[in-house]
């Protein structure tokens, strides 16, 4: 077996004042915070198909990373080259899972019987993989939306037989996630959206969709899969519009079909910026209505209008999230994938341990500034008292549903109410939260 | 009684070859069309706050309008001033319904019983107006947006006094509109949403914003209202972020309340494309969940990011709109109020009634393009045929749960399904409806 | 030879009412408008790398086309069927021009040698189609971004052994060009521009730019090319900023290198929309400042962040470009190139030409209204209305430099000057506009 | 003389572990940094307009603040009020200069002669304000923009009276800022745009905004002002496009009226980013073109359209800029002027200083971290190193004019040169900004 990356160790913790580009200045993942590992906080993982399979092309421009392992001319034979590749990484890379779609690890064949026998195959090799390095899997999913017979939507295409081809891979691909120990099981729709509204019914795509979620969460049952069910929000690209756009519209779908307590959401950070929304709405809305799962964690560009999948580097905005995660309990089945990916230009193997050890001290960091927040938690203290009226006599009464609009109404115009204005403080509270990120 | 609009005559229709700019060369209220006149298929209103209340202000400048009614000192005086202006207008323009806040018809005064006797009073001025003219009200609504009470949200402010100041003002918009035969009643939330995350909380507003949508179904019903209750979405501004996002987020909202049969959506071009959508999505999504009410007619700057509430002069984006609409049955309660202003720099009265025709004749020949359109429909036959395989065996066991996912994967595998590629033909579909459009 | 598009004849004009797709409606090519055949006026072009060269993929998806002229393993055997397929559908699309990049139609090879013969090669095979055929090059230009060895710039990268590279690709495209009788030479720098700032030098980049955009100048006069140079300005995609922005930044640009006399732009729909103008601005403004070359017709979509490369399809869009660029004169070397292709599910080759019949019919269409507006010039008379008062004596003074700051203010003063208010009539002007465009 | 903000003493640097809201925590006046002390690195002011005139209203909703200063009836009596707090708060906050427009500190009148009375008599009590308190003018601006006189625009409207009256009005301001020592004159032309190409003659009027710069800089030669003119570039808001859209924009228009050596440009954040830049981006500009003047320290929303104008609260963002300036040699006579805001919900007097305070914090942390990476240059040795061979032969020949196109090509193709990929490096170099940001 061949060594890919050859120059690099196994990247450490050395703390914040090290010159050595290769090691964790902030991740140390046996550092306890809050009474738990930073690493079984974070949980992070490193994704399959940015590292090991996108050869550094454009929508402009071929590929510019000429990897060894993408070089054997036989699919089955580069699908092990991939696998050791990706396992060397991962352990020199120091993080405890990865994430997968079937087609990244296994050639999808010339017929449906042929993918079958390709993917089986490979999963036994990652089983005896995991088991060589003691990596873990944080989640598997099904390429549902790359081959051409995706084009018009997967579960949402006219056709039926396309619906069956992928129910076939999503079969698949949840059993080798229940048997590879994944704690988690994606869906992403790429392709479960429209193109032109001209050709569509949205009424019976939805419908379509809708069986399919169906389906799978029958099939966990069946299969006793106890991980979470996720289904990612992207509000568009590769369609115009997709149909799990945000996490407040993957609600009302949930809703619809009854499935509110059985998927929650793998959140993008860009997926969430794409959609017009901030990472932390994303999240915080997330939480709020009891649906978060997981998190893609990258970033995008806040000058461009597509999916750059750059790692993330602010410790401002995931100080916030972070916060939220932990307000919310942390992850259960969750971690923080890194769909990321080294830009085009960044052509040596240890770009992509840059990117990924950047991404990973920038969340470790965000923790430990969010487990600061949550100790001394000014905000959470400033917002019970922001509300506390609604525990007092009409607030109780307006919500507990004993006054009617009228009655309401009657009451107020006989007391002449008057409410009384208070500041919200933003700019205080921005300062409270800069003040625990800058110390 | 002072004629503000001098110089103008009523507007008729002319025919397209008119050079007259104060008549229709599209609008022709009586045509028949699909077996109903112009006038009911398109159910016009104008607003009351854009024409009679703005001074022509922007954030960077002051009025630019001077209208004579609004220069009475005396505020009750001001509100007959421009009741009187509005029913010139009204008339003169020959548009049959109107639509309104409560505070742009009667002064808030310094109390809310000051609000209360002012309102009442100024409701009976209009229904005098209404016996007079034979003008009808399309919707009413309350403005608990403006007022700096409302600053931290109407039914989602930190406060219930504040809660219960906007529900006495909807209690008494509501009763108002009855009264007046309104034929819907309108809710739109400018400022339900969060100006930072940093000072909310989301479950505790969605709750309180969920309450008080359960108190006005429960108010229609017991007043006996038979008009539709519409939520408007609009994603952003004046808040960094409201609740009521999009349709597909009012969606999600509705089902959780369990009011999804009782309110529908108010749907504004202007906010669609601020949500990151197109009209025609909005309109589509609605029909398709059951949500579809009434329409905002205006039209946003593609370059600009705020709510420019323009006059909506696009046929071709308005007539697959129509489409969408007839499709669906046409309006029921719902129509299309003109929720658009002119430019600030176009400050002679002749531009109110230039921006109202060019409106006007836009939706007039967008109806006639659809109607042609619905005739002889193309589209919805492609939609049919490329849906048709879902009506045979496969796609009928699939979506009647016939199948679970082990079944569906063992049945294609068996099968080695291959499904055959068809292409989705949007260009030509294009063409098509260029061909209705241009002819 | 192979017939590739078999089942399709050479598209006609057959009039608005023709039921055939596979005709124009509107296209005329011999009609006379305003002196000049539609086909003079139009000058449409189709390019070699859309139909010929892209396979349907996407960046989230594999190729849908398997386009028959893609099979032949051997590279130059498929650059001869790629050009046989491009000259058969020109001739049946019955456009009188074409453009491409010099690896559009020849292979790279393994080093600038094979480059040189594959390409001089391939353009022996083109002049003698030409002859063959009759058509026309409206421009060609040299692919300077595709290649990795362009992953940080052509003439902008750091090692000027590519800038030498890339000077020697636009040589011969540019000898090619010439000995082809193309009518103008694109310069569109991809990959001219930044992907973080971190690595980048702003002046060095820019002061290299200049270099390469003299050397091509002072090319062009040596060998007496007697076409325009042409920069295409882009915003962004694929690097995170371009250096050609826009046409303002482009005009910096050529002031600053002493080149606003020697090339001009060539504006892409799409592309202005991506730097956050309308169409109409970016030509508008090129015209203003004497830029004014050539088009790439195509649209964007207003949702997406993304060049998505539609067709043209909005005639109320392009009549008020059609109508700028008549004012301007009309096109002397530039025409209407559609640098547009069929959506990736459109995988029928009929789809091509329903893309681009869509795409002349909406030019065509745009043509005859904006030929009506100016015959019947209304706009151009309320401008000059407008500022008729610049030409009286108080505007002659200030524009001519007359008044220093201070005796203008001191006559201003001892006048004490009003301005009269004067309406801008935008929805007058608007309806006027539709009322050409809907008659 | 009433005190306004009772409550509060002069801020004062306290450290970054005070518990104060009230202090600095990171900005020490005195603190040598580089050289220099930070109160002259950073050279901060507070704008008139947001603080002392805005009453806390948005489009949507009215005044919300109820400031004391704004209660006097008497105009000029207001005036004198509004001065009074003004410095007051000027002097509690610790900031060295402030800013204004005409219109800010003396009322319009009814007339240009009121104006230009009522202004000398406020500009006397300016006089005397400063020496009262040490206070100093980083630069005054004329307001030609709120005025309903301006809605077509100021120096671009096509009325020259309207053109004399903005003249007047800059006249005096520019000879008041002279007198009151001011280092900056700064023109933003927010009406200088159009709102539709309809109605508007850009070639025009650009001639009428050239003239004026020219008007300015004559003038300010001519009275001996020793200070930077400066052209604020935005892109729209107000109106639909702006001339001075950013800085690419304005260096094209210096060029064309031969000014790029007499005005530089005062970069707004939030101007850049809704110019579709980063803020980095904008200030890198301009120091590469020799433009760099002055900074409106602010922040936008990345989900919001228009200019929200909150105040800085990155220490990521702005240690880039800041990093930026400190390269190009610091501020001469420009400054951070503080052009933004607390929103409308924060209504405590506490609050303006909470957001001025935060954003001194934020600039003056920036300035640290930016300090250390110049010492340690990492990013300037990379560049370096990755142009170098531009400095060797063949660079040397292609920059120097030595090689056409033709002889470059020629050399080129007889060494058959093949360059050699050299990673970017983005996230390594991501990674050592991020280890200067966080140690």
């Amino acid at each position: 077996m061949s060594e890919y990356f050859k120059n690099i160790k196994k990247i450490n913790f050395e703390g914040k004042d090290t010159t050595n580009p290769l090691a964790f200045r902030h991740y140390d993942p046996d550092r306890m915070i809050l009474g738990k590992s930073m690493k079984d906080h974070l949980r992070f993982a490193a994704c399959y198909w940015h590292n090991f399979r996108w050869p550094g092309a454009d929508i402009f421009g071929d590929g510019t990373f000429n990897h060894e392992w993408l070089k054997a001319s036989d699919p089955m034979e580069q699908a092990r080259m991939k696998a050791d590749a990706a396992f060397e990484f991962y352990t020199k890379l120091n993080v405890p899972y990865y994430c997968f779609h079937d087609t990244d690890i296994a050639p999808e064949g010339n017929s449906l019987k042929e993918y079958v026998n390709n993917f089986q195959t490979m999963v036994d090799v990652f089983e005896q993989k995991q088991v060589e390095t003691g990596m873990k899997l944080l989640w598997g999913t099904a390429n549902a939306f790359s081959n051409p017979r995706y084009m018009a939507g997967a579960a949402t295409n006219p056709d039926p037989k396309v619906f069956a081809y992928a129910a076939t891979q999503i079969f698949n691909a949840m059993n080798a996630t229940h048997r590879l120990g994944g704690e988690n099981y994606v869906l992403w729709g790429g392709r479960e959206g429209y193109e032109t509204l001209l050709n569509t019914d949205l009424r019976q795509e939805r419908e379509q969709l809708g069986r399919l979620m169906q389906m799978v969460v029958e099939h966990k049952h069946k299969i006793g899969f106890k991980g979470a069910i996720l289904i990612e929000p992207k509000p568009q690209e590769p369609t115009k519009h997709q149909y799990d756009y945000d996490t407040a519209t993957v609600y009302g779908f949930l809703k619809q079909f009854g499935l509110e307590n059985e998927i929650k959401v793998n959140i993008e950070a860009n997926h969430a910026t794409l959609a017009g929304h901030s990472f932390h709405h994303e999240v915080a809305t997330a939480t709020s209505l009891g649906l978060f799962g997981s998190i893609d964690a990258n970033r995008g560009d806040a000058q461009l209008g597509w999916d750059t999948d750059q790692f993330p580097n602010s410790v401002e905005e995931n100080t916030l999230v972070m916060y939220e995660i932990l307000k919310a309990g942390g992850f259960t089945t969750g971690g923080f994938n890194f769909d990321a990916r080294v830009r085009r230009p960044s052509t040596d193997l240890e770009d992509f341990f840059h990117g990924h050890i950047g991404g990973m001290d920038t969340m470790a960091l965000a923790l430990e500034r969010a487990a600061d927040m949550i100790e001394n938690d000014v905000l959470s203290k400033n917002i019970a008292q922001r509300y506390a009226s609604w525990n007092e006599d009409l607030g109780k009464r307006i919500l507990g549903g004993d006054l009617n609009l009228e009655q309401l109404a009657t009451l107020s115009v006989e007391k002449n109410i008057s409410p009384v204005k208070e500041s919200g403080r933003q700019e205080y509270l921005e300062n409270i939260v800069n003040g625990f990120i800058y110390k």
